[in-house]
């Protein structure tokens, strides 16, 4: 058995193979040849904590991966991080366990950013230019990188709103020492109305975007809402959006921005068929589009996957 | 994050110590102070293999742990063996990575078999000393082990049957190394005719023991039945027992012995209850007696906790 650290594992990731290997795993989940079993939960009240299992395999993989993680939001009065984890790799062959990524939640944050950048890649308008993140967190930041370095025939004019205006304006310095000019703004109904694109990246439990704010032709990738109660986008927004694009259909019905809208299921198609062309996506520029991204343990085993071929573990 | 290997995890087990957690472990679980979630479980139909996920938390506790364990039977053919697995121990206060307990199935095998004595202590008549042992694998000789080590006063009187009857030769020779005197026999039904307890612990899919065969007063510890489609017991032996013990009610009748026959759930007790005096036992030497032994992640954990305490983890 392999143990691998954080830092080896950052050393590791070559992030063009993982998109590739994502937008795959995207395509093998929506044509039904991967096996995504329920994530298992355990909760732990009294310490406001919980514990996620993700797991699965996408057919054809010499491996498969189970993927631990918790929240406790106590932590952080502790000194602590909020988010710890790690994954298992196990040969779908034999059983035997190959690996442990001890990778600290950083797989997470990459293979999220790097989903997120795949569907706006898929969504938006093709001279879409103008990138309004809202939210300056780590997965702000995750997804300031992946969509520079995953679209960088756009040429984004990228634009950082945050409910805390200094933490929007640490996160654009941090962008400049990597190569990326982002103006933090604290004119978020403005902003959003001026976007062409905006990327939601807050674990907010009540809309943020407001409907009549979106211009025709905007697209939206929102990444917030990954359990039940979280919500960053005006219910009427969807409703309104011509073009719904979940990463799981029943799994963003559940608990993604699309269970907060009365929706009719046959209106949502899932982001694998756009990828495989087995589903049309936009059709003009005056279509606005949501892509409501819960998760996938799919995602994991792509990232997962690409790491241990790296390390020579499969 | 600790890595504990199979060798120091072997030396780390204290029996005593393991006992009485699994035996506090199950009074937990049919008192309501365990949180056990649904099993995780994945399929892999190419290679005859499958994957299960156990994990929960004893409340109270400052560990939690998940088991991965994986069963790939075409395995033997390449010179492998069939299971193989890990713990992972987490802290129930920060949700923190504690130690990887890489035990490739060796707590499982003890667990199940510490279980199997508990059940077999709480349910035989007192002066129970015939005792049948039905299969010749592992589990047969960690059982032999433990009821012998859990209950010495009772100065057992052992019998192995095995389908195999090398096999159950080669076992009580290993158990002699080991002080412990027993018969191999290949008289299965005059056994189980003679016997005071029977342990079932093999893979069986059909009933080996017939309802005629066992004499009233009679305690049999089932093992065997812990995925659908296993079966060791004629179901109307199940029927006609008058003292009818699953480690847990709903996992019994969902995959057990007791699954098979067509049973009143009211009849069932949990050995949690037994255990706690909260549900009568035996009530005299005339009952025959079932505890229908499925396995839980609770005995995972107690042993798990066990280990880890003797390692200094928690």
């Amino acid at each position: 058995m392999r143990i691998l650290q954080r830092e080896e594992i950052v050393s590791l990731c070559d992030f063009d193979e993982m998109a590739s290997a994502i937008e795959r795993s995207y395509v093998a989940v929506s044509s039904g040849s991967a096996t995504i079993p329920p994530v298992g939960y355990i909760q732990f009240p009294e310490q406001n904590g919980d514990c996620h299992i993700k797991f699965g395999h996408l057919h054809g993989d010499d491996v498969f991966v189970i993927k631990i993680a918790t929240g406790f939001y106590n932590n952080p009065k502790l000194g602590l991080p909020t988010s710890n984890g790690m994954m298992v790799a196990l040969s779908a062959k034999t059983g035997e366990v190959l690996a442990v990524l001890q990778d600290e939640g950083y797989l997470t944050d990459v293979r999220t950013a790097i989903g997120a950048a795949i569907a706006t890649k898929a969504l938006a308008r093709p001279n879409a230019k103008k990138l309004l993140i809202i939210g300056a967190g780590i997965q702000a930041r995750e997804q300031a990188l992946a969509h520079n370095r995953f679209l960088p025939e756009r040429d984004f004019k990228t634009t950082i709103w945050a409910r805390n205006k200094d933490k929007a304006a640490e996160l654009a310095q941090q962008l400049a020492k990597r190569g990326i000019a982002a103006n933090p703004s604290d004119a978020l109904e403005e902003e959003c109305r001026a976007a062409d694109i905006i990327l939601t990246t807050t674990p907010s439990v009540e809309p943020i975007v407001q409907s009549d704010w979106i211009a025709p032709g905007t697209h939206i990738t929102a990444s917030g809402a990954d359990a039940p109660g979280k919500c960053e986008l005006d219910p009427a927004l969807v409703q309104r959006a011509q073009l719904l694009v979940a990463d799981k259909v029943d799994q963003c019905l559940d608990h993604g921005e699309f269970s907060n809208a009365a929706l009719d299921k046959t209106r949502i198609i899932e982001l694998g068929e756009v990828l495989a062309g087995s589903a049309g996506g936009r059709q003009n520029d005056e279509q606005v589009s949501i892509a409501d991204m819960t998760g996938l343990a799919s995602q994991d085993i792509a990232a997962a996957t690409t790491v241990l071929k790296a390390a020579g573990v499969s």
